[in-house]
């Protein structure tokens, strides 16, 4: 039994706008929240409190401290730690192509790497991942391991979707006609299907914190047969589906050459969307496809800063929030954001849409954005009844943020400064599934000295950074584009 | 005499776009930057560097830092540090009113949350700070003297613009034809020169760190006398001219219904634009406006957190920089942003803007956004033969950050992840005027706990929030904004 006393917690929002906080006691017996009592309430035991001193258990105190139930990076790709800081400002066909020239190859690379992103989203108030696991090529089933082994050792709740395709990158761009060769990928979807099959028969726990999901990249560069495949498994598994969802313009023209109708419409035909589908980006979608996503009850993950930095566009958050799709909020991997920043993936994924509607009484509010994180995150995993909100019942995967940190002062909103400030080293606390992991600051299960260390050893300045890539679709992402034809990038 | 011993430096950028790094020995000699040799370089004593041990002065350890030039936080208003986190999604208009409702009245306060922003400017590689002062009513002087006294105490240099007008604020909004009575502002025009007058003689010491700017608000709520006492002081004193410009559509409207003409022809005609004037926002230019800042040369100020927290739009920042306009960062008053970052203000400026070019080759590169906010900073304040670049015989503004802090790993290209990663408490060492003022992490000259300990005293979590200002304003706002009229907000 663990007993937080006397925290504030934000439970509802005023007549007047404003969030209303209570101080309140909040126990975790095993890995659930079994009580929560607002200070302010008359009477004992309310909602099934024991005293601290009769359950003999640990006492936290939680003065000056805000608690909310943990966040959720709904949307990553925990390898490109690696490169980071790396590829300069281009678009996604083009950045991609960057990316493959600097991909990590060693397993421990990718263990190290899970680590890493744990421990960011963790610092910044996550308690869950989904990490769309980029797969060392023939090392598919060691890069899934070693991934888990990252995310067992830290303690974070994780949801490892293996990164799958059946065609090679230059399918993902349109050809407005044009004949195009392009070379088989080195995978067969059949033997990636037995791959999925196999991750999932030794990796999918739930119940110990690690989930496998089926995430085809998306339509840019998969087969209906590899779709299909996926949501066969995910039935016969229960599994969440993920993919990449219209995160580009050239996306929405793909789309068109390929189907001749919307990758919503598409993806809806096959039957791949549903409630326990999460979507990443949904930037270009129509005002038909919007309704599509609200009918089917599908997630959307929005990656506000991997928008901007790929030059996406933005994603109509506003509308999905009008027509009642959950949206929930990624970092995107660290090659296209590059950090692993919750709260500024919360900060950004909010205020960038004011400039979307002139009507100010449509932006989102901080407490709403809190909820996005959590609750929405949950959700988007069918888990809205397991984890997400501060309620008794649910899992015990709580953050406590310091209140006196300099970032958080003076004492103004709690809420409205963690999401519109620029927090740093907030978090005080941390609990998965009711193990504490963050305490006064510190990850507790896994070294961080040691991460450093090795992230140092692993990497060096890149004094040699000619990229393969790029020269083989440039040119023709420029035509298809409409941008002018020039040799080479300066 | 101080020696900086290998640390990197960004020298330029190769043909491939990547940025080029050398190790590098930089000496400083009281205010001024006197030796770099690149530690590549053959031969002893390059650009005039004397060896330590005949110096006999001290000498720092740069190995594993990367050392740039200061930035300036170009456009803040410091005391809005006690209402971050306070003011829910409004657009300015609604949002100011407000603001006024929570305004700090007590120079002690000015005092502290000067150096509360110098702090967290200093922490993310600010080595200047803008600071368009909102002065108490009643304590104009006094409030003046609290943030100089604060600034002095940090050490960091400071620009000080007493934030004036000589209109009341409803008269900012737009009337569209309607008859407005506007109560006289509580301060005459001829009073708030001669407050400006005695600020200049006061606290007006360039020499010492200390620059007085004039700053009338902007359009919206000033006249042009008030504009054109500025001007002569300006001219009196070689006095730097600030203002906000253009923030938001309603300006925009209230510009073309007060002039006729467009704010910028406006202020053109009366004089105001020039080399030493740096404009905040520039958000609703027209192409016109634009080409008038281009050949005024005068500075804008790119704030695009606040921006985006008041749904004002994204300046258009590009434009300018194909134009030649001067663009440089600011962080906004802390009540808009709610931070005082300026990494993250120069991450976000630069990153938004691919949304609006698909031409990837017109993006803002992390080498260009740092130039942005030093040199560019610096140009804006008359001062890029003083400050602003790493270069010998310019002040030693320097600030030296630790690539092995988590946040800056693993090692790919130092100044791409500082730009468009999440860096945290990554600023080892800062000096401004060749005075040292942070240190391992921490600022030497002021006691961030004692601030800390302060900022709590003087706030409480605001149990009452009723606003007084809002409902004055908010149906004119609704109704010439063309936005549906409803009953008080919710």
């Amino acid at each position: 039994m663990i007993t937080i006393q006397n925290a504030l917690i934000a439970v509802g929002v005023g007549e007047d706008g404003a969030i209303d906080y209570q101080t309140a006691t909040v126990q975790i017996q095993e890995d659930r929240i079994v009580a929560i009592q607002l200070d302010s309430a008359n009477g004992n035991n309310q909602n099934g409190l024991e005293s601290s001193s009769e359950s003999g258990g640990e006492v936290v105190d939680g003065r000056d401290k805000l608690l909310l139930p943990g966040f959720v990076n709904a949307h990553t790709h925990s390898s490109e730690l690696w490169q980071r800081g790396l590829v300069p400002p281009l678009p996604l066909e083009l950045w991609i192509a960057d990316l493959y020239d600097f991909t990590p190859l060693d397993p421990e690379q990718v263990y190290l790497s899970a680590i890493g992103t744990a421990v960011e989203t963790l610092l910044s108030g996550g308690t869950s991942v989904v990490d769309h696991l980029v797969l060392i090529p023939g090392q598919e089933r060691e890069t899934v391991a070693a991934a888990v082994r990252g995310y067992r050792e830290v303690g974070i709740r994780a949801f490892i979707g293996p990164l799958i395709q059946d065609q090679s990158l230059p399918a993902g761009i349109p050809t407005k006609g044009t004949e195009v060769q392009v070379a088989d990928y080195l995978r067969a979807t059949q033997a990636t299907l037995e791959l999925m099959a196999d991750v999932v028969s030794a990796h999918h726990r739930p119940e110990e914190g690690i989930s496998v999901l089926v995430a085809p990249t998306g339509i840019q560069l998969c087969s209906d047969e590899l779709f299909q495949g996926c949501i066969e498994l995910s039935n016969q598994h229960n599994l969440c589906r993920h993919a990449h969802l219209l995160e580009t313009r050239a996306q929405q023209l793909l789309a068109q050459e390929k189907y001749g109708c919307s990758a919503v419409e598409h993806l809806e035909r096959i039957g791949y969307l549903g409630e326990r589908t999460s979507l990443a980006h949904c930037v270009w979608l129509s005002e038909a496809d919007l309704e599509i996503m609200a009918r089917t009850r599908s997630t959307v993950v929005h990656n506000p800063l991997s928008n901007l930095r790929l030059g996406s566009g933005i994603a109509p958050v506003l509308k999905y929030r009008a027509l009642g799709v959950n949206v929930s909020f990624g970092c995107d991997g660290a090659a296209s954001n590059d950090g692993q920043d919750m709260l500024e993936a919360i900060k950004i994924g909010s205020i960038l849409h004011n400039i979307t509607d002139p009507d100010y009484h449509n932006w989102i509010t901080p407490f709403e954005a809190i909820q996005m994180a959590s609750a929405g995150g949950a959700k988007g995993l069918g888990l809205a009844d397991q984890m997400g909100s501060l309620s008794v019942g649910q899992k015990a995967d709580l953050v406590l943020y310091d209140l006196n940190n300099l970032s958080l002062l003076p004492r103004t909103d709690p809420v409205g400064l963690l999401v519109l400030g620029r927090p740093t080293n907030v978090v005080h606390s941390a609990w998965v599934d009711g193990k504490q992991i963050v305490t006064a600051g510190s990850v507790q299960t896994s070294s961080v000295e040691r991460l450093r260390e090795e992230l140092i050893r692993y990497s060096g300045y890149h004094k040699d950074r000619t990229v393969q890539g790029r020269p083989l679709v440039e040119a023709r992402y420029r035509e298809v584009m409409g941008l002018p034809l020039v040799h080479g990038y300066s």
